[in-house]
């Protein structure tokens, strides 16, 4: 294996950076959003009556499934075999509260595949509700934790 | 073709809701989104210096392919011809606004197209930047105007 | 449009049959299917507590998301506009039974899509409910009814 | 990292279970199923007449690519790396008998795997078969034996 | 629908080019290629013992799938409902020529479908006969023949 | 795990190879290709104005994401783990060349690879310039070298 690829390109055009010699270690992050949604659409979540059925169980599962498809999605994003993956949605006065958390035991970081479950999830949500709510907002995605690798163990402040 | 697929089940679980006699229409639907990003990430943007190369342009690419991945992403999202895809991403001194417009010709709305465009440009700007700024975050995600149908032409109100 | 393509291959190799030329007509399918399970599986199921969470709404959603993928499992198979999926799941004494419909209008039948619903929803309820009985089987699983394209309405006899 | 994800959830919510530290060591499964076929579908197959072409053949590679689709499919599957894949189809009097093997060194089995290529084969084989047989019947899928992991070999009884 | 999606961007950004106003009309495209090979590798496929089998038929059935993930594989290319492909593979003396000819009735031309049939069922070639001669080239690979749309009926000159 | 699978199968029938006996290794392949284009097609890449966008950018991502997709498009290829990827695609006066150069540490070679992420780049470049020249040829697409593995390195003899 005479020379490695380049971790960075002189003519800045984009690439898979190289992640071959990387150690393979457990890896974990957790990402959050928020869907911002109407009384009426928090009242049908509530009440489960949503129009298309198991809003909730909907988005989980979404997210889920979003999180082994990331590579697929990021197009630089390395493909990672995705351990384990919990979805928490928490109905609120507001909307819905969505928590992920993505673990690995692999050669590169897992934020793009919690925050991805974390998108889809909501995508999911807007569309079992938008029959009753066409205004709802997806905001406020992101990585709220990570540990393993080689960057160590963070905590976003809060 | 003696009785219909109901609209709404008794038993409250997920269905996919029945178009086949929706009538084929011209449909376009209008959704943006922001990142929000670091003094420095925002540099690197300008002067096309991200680490992994062209982040405007690999954002906007996976914008693009997300919104014809709509149907395999949203559990219960019809799948539905893409038949023009526009997303612009504009950088400001806060991060990058992203703006997608995606129309068809068929039988449902086009909105969850949008918003999935605006959602993946967004994450996959994310992964372009995250080694200069891990504190990205991905917000105000919404449908903003959409035209075609049944229900007519909208806009949201600013 | 000088020649078609031909509908039956001299030399019997695999070829996707023209349709292009059929007329697009509504057309619905319902297949059935059952998963053989011990009693404290069937228990774990009624009581909701199968170890990896909600059975039956994973296998519903599942066997929807599957009716969408059809083409990309049935290599041979159309594309078609998939407009309508209902999944119903039932649990016996026995196991649980399953049936599908779904709908399109479209140039071709949708059998094998109520198939694949049925066929995906049955591996997904074994997978949730495997740590509880490893010697579930998937069985009778078939079409039942179909109606609308040019050979019509079809039951199957009991 | 401090806290291992749970293996069940206190609200029996849907998640992917954690296998990060389960050990990487060879697995194999191999499964078993059959489609029923009338007479005359038994002899298109013998006579190698299907209408669609080779029957056998394009079944066979169905089920091989199936199987690297599992955790597309099967929404609380892991990602597997699919390191082996044989399937056996006979014809006999009463329809096609098939038999699969998957085979991996990975973190946790490979049952559904081989369970999901041995029900893809049966769905393209009735695919092929279709227009000589719309009253296929997909049974008696199930596994016949695993090897490796934790809980070594198993083979179920006749 | 008050302005159409424009055909040309101001600033030169890669767009989906609206199609939503074309008219569907039948659609044929033919596109052929050649896979070269050693003589080795053609006596392998003349006598049938490729080392991983049936390396045409494997061929055939790439090519077919491959023409409807063309939408997934080509950034900008429009989902087409392919409603037939076929494809011939020839052994020569100096390898193996692909001919594929696949129709549609859709707004859009059908060539990237040819063109990508064509390219995956080479690829899959030479994966299946690597083993015997890894010096293989796939060369040659071009749109031939087209029907239908706007622009008529075009041949390539020989 | 008493009997491995056959790596030849006495019926001459496809099969995935059994590689979960080989080692993990460092493993890198470069391909190379060549797209034939018009003198106008070039003139049109060398002062971006192709008519859909920025043509080479485009074209360097669909090969990228194409290295992820070959266990989807080739099918007996073996998933594989791609830990880096670079395109670089150079525009002469006869057309662009593409060489690709993909690295993995995994079970098996990662040629297939590195072939699929330029044949996928060269179609995509098609597309992108095909409303200038519809004359386009992909052609010259084969390995040029491989390190790593059982095998050692080679270099293809120019």
């Amino acid at each position: 294996m005479s020379e490695p690829l380049r971790h960075l390109r002189a003519d800045g055009t984009a690439h898979m950076v190289d992640i071959s010699s990387k150690e393979v270690t457990a890896r974990e992050a957790t990402a959050t959003g928020r869907v911002l949604l109407s009384a009426a659409a928090v009242r049908a979540l509530r009440e489960g009556t949503a129009p298309k059925g198991d809003a909730l169980g909907v988005a989980r599962l979404a997210g889920i499934q979003a999180a082994k498809k990331t590579p697929d999605l990021v197009p630089l994003a390395h493909p990672v075999a995705v351990h384990a993956v919990e979805v928490d949605l928490t109905v609120t006065d507001d909307g819905v509260e969505i928590r992920a958390s993505v673990r690995t035991a692999d050669r590169t970081g897992i934020e793009m595949e919690a925050l991805t479950c974390v998108s889809v999830a909501a995508l999911a949500m807007v569309d079992m509700i938008k029959a009753v709510d066409k205004l709802a907002v997806i905001t406020d995605v992101m990585v709220v934790a990570k540990s393993g690798g080689r960057s160590g163990d963070w905590t976003r402040d809060p």
